[in-house]
């Protein structure tokens, strides 16, 4: 069944089941937040065929990752979700289960954090895309800002990075993956599709540091929020290359060379990279688990030196640095 | 100067000069609400060639228009705006001048309110598309729902209907518009390219009656608004043709037929349709001005009733129905 057989209202009655009853039906949806709290809000915009694409993501995993992505920024700014809001734009000839299947992927997202689809927009368009704004709320002095980071902050990763590149490799070139275990496969193409965004690490955070610190997500590579993260704060840093957790098993396919790329530009593993006090960064990168790592520190100045070794005399590597054009970037 | 010559980086620096300084730059923006107010979320989508076109709307429309439909549906919930946030999907071939166009509509539509660019997201797209989502705030006991119409509550219309239709024949077919005066002709244009949210009459509205009250914004025509609030709440309406303001200048080249028509269906008119106390309703209606008006009543039952004439001796006219699939449906 196609959407232009249904038209708008019959679709709504269709996507209405993955809506609170009483949230939906009005011109806007109204929110509540906390007492003391603050609303954070983002939004995020995926296009069939430039950041989805049938071939490597099902509609299930398009509506899982569109979510993903926009907890992923509420977490990066220390907050935790209240809403969403979905602008859907179809084609006529887009299948009715399509679109049901992207709600469904779009809910099992949101089912651990309680948080509701509260509203949104479903236009006809010549190709299908999808803009998510999410609601969140913070505590005033728990929101996190990508400005605030100093000089001496140890720099933590909360997981690997690279692996939803690879995951996408699996999938694009299915032959390149023969050499990977199934168990090492599965889990790259799993952590391409389905990300986890990182909300579970700020109750951990703030047992230890219940404070504002530096951050973001590490949406668009390690690169790029290296990168942002110093700009916006006028710091320069220091990476230790060996010390970035990279997906597992990848050292039988890859160059150290070709893993280290996809972690720094791959983009979309959806971890945060925080910026903490050396004490806190220890602790916290010791309950987080083996994939966290503290990954260097922020200097004065505004070199961003990768080091190749971590040890005592680590030295800066002429041949590495990052180059944010690797990255994704729109338009280019 | 196309968007793909300048990138994603380029373009972003050129559309900051939009947003307030210290409100972007991080994976989300932080909104205040007054205290005891709760937060109103709406999402509008608008599609290149579905929604608007080069032929009818210069982009500094384009952009006032998708605010405009935005706050109106703030407006529609008895709240006042607080900040936007812009998805946008362009081309790379789109030009950058397009781009700034748009955005300064988007700006002199919120300037009289204050209201921010907070945060947003731009991406590369086979299509021009813009899901804009605004946040509103509103003291709980002014919200507007679609739910709560009573039998007996007047109906009242903030302005006339029809004349974004009109303006839009008008910049399709100009032959057709020539038999109007060139003032009507203006007004009528003006009425489809920038389109006034009323959010005006929520103030003049609380000095009178100071309280939630059904309602909704006539976006979609005002034969789906009158459907819409009817269903939600469970009651019928008696509509008196003769009342519905429409657009001067019209009945030198349509009949009443087709005026009445484009009133009821043309839609994206953004007036505010209300149902009020009739002691109310008569006073708010004087403070209004000449193009508001008393369209009918709320009546027990689910009849949606069109009466021909305003006086004691009114009929249903057995030939006007409302007929929902003559308004705007995506998809069909």
């Amino acid at each position: 069944m196609k959407v232009k057989e249904i038209g708008e209202q019959g679709l709504l009655q269709h996507l209405f089941r993955f809506c609170p009853a009483h949230r939906v039906g009005d011109d806007g949806a109204v929110v509540d937040l906390a007492p003391g709290y603050r609303m954070v809000v983002t939004t995020d915009v995926l296009v069939d065929g430039v950041h989805f694409s049938d071939r490597t993501t099902p509609p299930h995993a398009v509506g899982w990752r569109a979510v993903a992505a926009n907890l992923s920024d509420l977490a990066a700014m220390g907050a935790s979700p209240v809403g969403i809001t979905v602008g859907l734009s179809l084609m006529g000839e887009t299948e009715v289960e399509w679109v049901e299947s992207l709600y469904e992927g779009m809910s099992e997202c949101l089912q651990p954090y309680e948080t509701p689809i509260i509203g949104g927009d479903v236009v006809r368009s010549p190709v299908i895309s999808l803009s998510i704004t999410a609601l969140g709320q913070a505590q005033p002095d728990r929101l996190c800002h990508r400005h605030t980071g100093q000089p001496g902050d140890r720099i933590v990763v909360t997981g690997v990075h690279g692996a939803s590149r690879a995951g996408l490799e699996c999938l694009l070139n299915p032959e390149w993956s023969t050499a990977l275990s199934p168990g090492d496969r599965q889990r790259l193409i799993q952590a391409h599709q389905y990300p986890q965004p990182r909300l579970d690490v700020l109750p951990k955070l703030w047992d230890l540091h219940p404070q504002s610190i530096a951050g973001m997500d590490s949406s668009d590579g390690l690169a790029d929020a290296l990168e942002q993260i110093c700009q916006a704060s006028g710091v320069g840093a220091q990476i230790h290359l060996s010390k970035i957790p990279t997906a597992h098993g990848l050292k039988a396919v890859l160059s150290d060379e070709q893993i280290r790329h996809w972690a720094f530009y791959g983009g979309e593993d959806f971890e945060l990279v925080l910026c903490l006090p050396p004490e806190v960064a220890d602790r916290f990168v010791d309950q987080l688990g083996e994939d966290a790592a503290i990954i260097g520190e922020l200097t004065f100045g505004d070199r961003l030196e990768l080091l190749d070794r971590f040890d005592h005399e680590d030295k800066p590597n002429p041949n590495s640095t990052l180059d944010r054009r690797w990255g994704f970037q729109h338009f280019n």
